[in-house]
């Protein structure tokens, strides 16, 4: 394997911005179904995979949205052709035994809540992680979110209780008129260390 | 902005796998900064940062890590030139002076630990999502980890108590002589669903 040039690296890395405002062009369903078969091949803990999406796309389906939001977060994400809703499934383990058939881990999990809550988050937000890279890779911007009633939300588009919303993530074509100033970021010698 | 070509999709998400062995070359320190410099640049909610890395190289942390593990994780880790700690700061939130200058955001995490905690668990893992990726974008391969004591490893590493670990990736150039079979990945249709 090799580095990836430095275009690409400045796609997914070094010059990618979080975007406030987005093109109305819609995004084709091809584009959000390759979208997932590349975020799908991001590891996770015993190939757990416990992330759920929701792509809002419907003019209904984001004004259900934008009830949850916080106001800040409101015309953007009606603006933005795509919103997906980051969940994780709280009965993710029910899949390992197609998933993961090493041997039985079912039962690692259905008998400890605390465990499976722990790694329905951790692996649910990894995938979020790849969600975002996967859309820059395939030419996107992001506009991932935290400013919402996650309560409501969660009545609201998940009333059986069983998936849990982590973050929130617009897709689109950004408009660089209405970017934020990029913030800065901790160094290495504040954040590493080599032991 | 455009799709990448299909060999970095590839490098970075369909072909790339968990590695269970590692050649034993070491990893210059310079890759180990770019890596970071790639990784930083990755969103986070109100640019909290809150992931801390530590690079494990020497044998005697290699020593001290394979205390904290897993017996199925000790040998590769050990093989492993590099093994990064994940971690997050409990007090991501005392950098938000300077890291999110828009407003004094300190105060919404420091007066609710829940909250921060939270955030500090979504966006460490978001991050080490990140590092996956900015590996495998340098060409490095990785082997990310859940099986290990926290408890103990929070103790040997970090024993003031501010940061706690998220996960541990081990990284170098893989073997593919000691791979395991590739698990499979859920359906579009099982995850999915466009509203």
């Amino acid at each position: 394997m090799t580095t990836l040039d430095t275009a690409a690296l400045s796609q997914l890395f070094s010059l990618a911005r979080t975007h406030n405002g987005f093109a109305s062009e819609p995004i084709p369903e091809a584009t959000l179904r390759h979208l997932y078969d590349l975020m799908k091949w991001g590891p996770t803990s015993m190939n757990c995979q416990p992330a759920r999406l929701v792509f809002v796309t419907s003019p209904e389906g984001k004004q259900r949205l934008a009830a949850t939001l916080s106001p800040g977060n409101v015309e953007k994400t009606l603006a933005a052709p795509v919103t997906v809703i980051v969940a994780s499934d709280s009965f993710f383990y029910d899949h390992l035994p197609t998933q993961f058939p090493a041997y039985d881990a079912r039962p690692i999990f259905a008998g400890n809540a605390n465990l499976a809550s722990n790694t329905a988050f951790r692996n649910s937000s990894l995938q979020g992680g790849y969600l975002i890279l996967a859309a820059r890779a395939l030419g996107l911007d992001c506009g991932p979110m935290s400013g919402f009633d996650a309560d409501k939300l969660n009545a609201s588009f998940f009333p059986d209780g069983r998936y849990h919303v982590n973050f929130l993530c617009n897709l689109g074509i950004g408009d660089p008129g209405k970017l934020f100033p990029r913030g800065p970021r901790l160094s290495f010698e504040e954040t590493c260390r080599i032991v």
